[in-house]
């Protein structure tokens, strides 16, 4: 009990924090969709300024409770690393899958869409695949590397980078992908597409963490 | 009367800085919609990029002073919390209503509109009251859990953000609703709708306090 | 002689630093003028950003050298203050100007543009006057209540915000306005408005002064 | 056997960093193309956000391992100062040369384009050849004089502004040149045109070590 305790906020703190992720990442689409007039870059941009904002600032206040991970692949590779124990990794991922549909209801709530929807937006193919698991090998370096304190800024410019650089906009997240299910919008993604890009995430997770590896300590 | 001289800078400061504030809200919205020629997500972008880097620079220099809530529903949590004491709430209510004000004419001075004049956009309904008490709710966590130091970069970044992913593009401030009722542009509120937000916002003050409380401290 | 030699570094840093500011300024202007099909916002969206990056770079690697000042109104502010001797005051505002000249030339050199031209683009009336006033109070105001360290990204956001929310696009700088006589394009002033908003900075900047004083010192 | 071991991290930082940096300036750009529909600026708006945030995050990650040069005109400009040992040159060279196409091919396959393809994009002449040694002069001096723990931030702001304000979009890296080559899109370079750029650059580099020693060490 007192184990169940100690487990709430940092529970709490992933699902919250997956849950903000996705209303900001599927409801900043919608919005910018809605005002965009049909010209998709300028939608991408209010998307992507979004996006880098809103994860620096989630970073920066539910870090010190969790870790924020906010992010299934992550959470593994932390596991592996031996820097999550292993008893955590479940319910983790669990709060993070939870926190992300939640998410994507409160934005499709915010803009008076139907709360249960899913997303008819199909993605994949080698192209996406491979920028995928670039997105996410890039991600899991970057947590990895990054100076104490800046993990923040860090991970919302490297998602910002991302979104242009991939051709897939880097979901280098399955919390992300199942979220973005839920959403038949700007940012959502056709349950059937699902599998494809979670698959590349983690083999890109797996690649992030042995480029890490190679580059070796800091001098 | 050593009391008032000592009342007067914290009070010219959140009078000053909600000023500057809705100066910048309301001024960025008709430039942007001058120029903007009907593209309203140009419009909006560059209405968030004055509205942050303005709330990051008006929190770093005024924060030493009052504290910077510009803000009555900053200022009642932090009544609540005892960090702000209760002699300190009206004064600081009055002030940064007469600052959004006096900020209001400003932009509208600058811009060589009628200076007296009254929004007639017409805002409401469950999603953008729902939006308004998320992103209010949100503020508060943001605000509550900065690290030092950081207030002013997660505050500007968070509202950012916060400007596209919430239906109602983020007042989460009964100031700024005063204010921009004073300004038909691209940033009013007409009078009508102001009680609604109002409402929505101190709704969402609450809760976001109720959910700092519950992911408890820090590790 | 060992005076001259000490000066040399100071004032070439001030030129240089404002040759490169006008040169981003004006520059920027017309690649954004060029790209951007006639969509204004978008226009100033680019050469608010340039502007943005551009200050905070140049600040941070010259204010070590001189100060960072490159506008006679922060130095004529500075040294009111006794922060600048005044046997400085004139040095810096010709190099100032000087290098205002050049960097316009550069502009003009780099984008293939006569090198010798004078804007056309008369600009003032009482709003856009108030608004160099407002902008220059505020940057006066910014500059003198910058925590230590952060006057850079201050300085920078402060004018990214004022080129959007006051109607005069925020010169709020007499070497700049001097700079952007030189070249007939988006960020130009003809040479008839020039003493307007100059004398509107002036007041500005004292207004700045006096504003800072009344708030008095930082808790 | 040892010394190569020694290289062997620090050469991998290099190439890698390059590599993507060269995905990240050419994928965004090929993204940005397709998905503005013709807004030049709107295309190079989000081509310079993705290489800002991208730079930051390549050189506070990397430059702990290698100094996170990128670009043969730095190295050569710290091997001149002494700050990179003369049998470091050439293979630093050859790793950013190496990781540049890599990069291309990397963003050609993410974007399913032809692996193998050659810009036939020309640019040249007097002014965008001036444009690139300012560009080059500049960062260096950003590079040299940068405070300590800054240099991610000035590069990537400093890169931000110059993509705009310079008439050739700031390649200032010959790396960058040869990379760009390998793309027919956007960011690209035809192979006729590089000699000119990377002339220029090399020029530029030179012109911005010796404003560097005029300016003399900081107070």
């Amino acid at each position: 009990m007192s184990q169940a305790l100690q487990m709430r906020p940092r529970l709490l703190a992933e699902g919250l924090g997956t849950a903000l992720l996705l209303a900001i990442v599927i409801g900043s689409g919608i919005m910018a969709e809605r005002l965009s007039g049909g010209n998709v870059a300028v939608a991408l941009l209010a998307n992507t300024l979004a996006t880098v904002w809103g994860l620096y600032v989630l970073i920066e206040i539910l870090a010190p409770i969790s870790g924020a991970h906010f992010n299934p692949a992550v959470s593994l590779v932390m596991a592996a690393r031996g820097e999550l124990a292993a008893r955590w990794v479940l319910p983790y991922i669990a709060a993070q899958l939870l926190g992300a549909v939640l998410g994507a209801w409160l934005a499709n709530a915010m803009f008076e869409l139907p709360l249960l929807q899913t997303s008819l937006k199909l993605r994949g193919g080698a192209g996406q695949w491979l920028a995928e698991a670039v997105a996410t090998a890039g991600l899991l370096l970057v947590i990895l590397r990054a100076p104490a304190g800046r993990a923040s800024s860090l991970v919302a410019g490297y998602i910002g980078a991302a979104y242009w650089f991939t051709a897939s906009t880097s979901f280098a997240n399955p919390a992300a992908v199942f979220g973005r299910m839920f959403s038949d919008s700007f940012a959502g993604i056709a349950p059937a597409s699902a599998a494809g890009f979670v698959i590349a995430q983690l083999l890109g997770a797996a690649a992030g963490l042995g480029l890490h590896q190679l580059l070796g300590r800091n001098k």
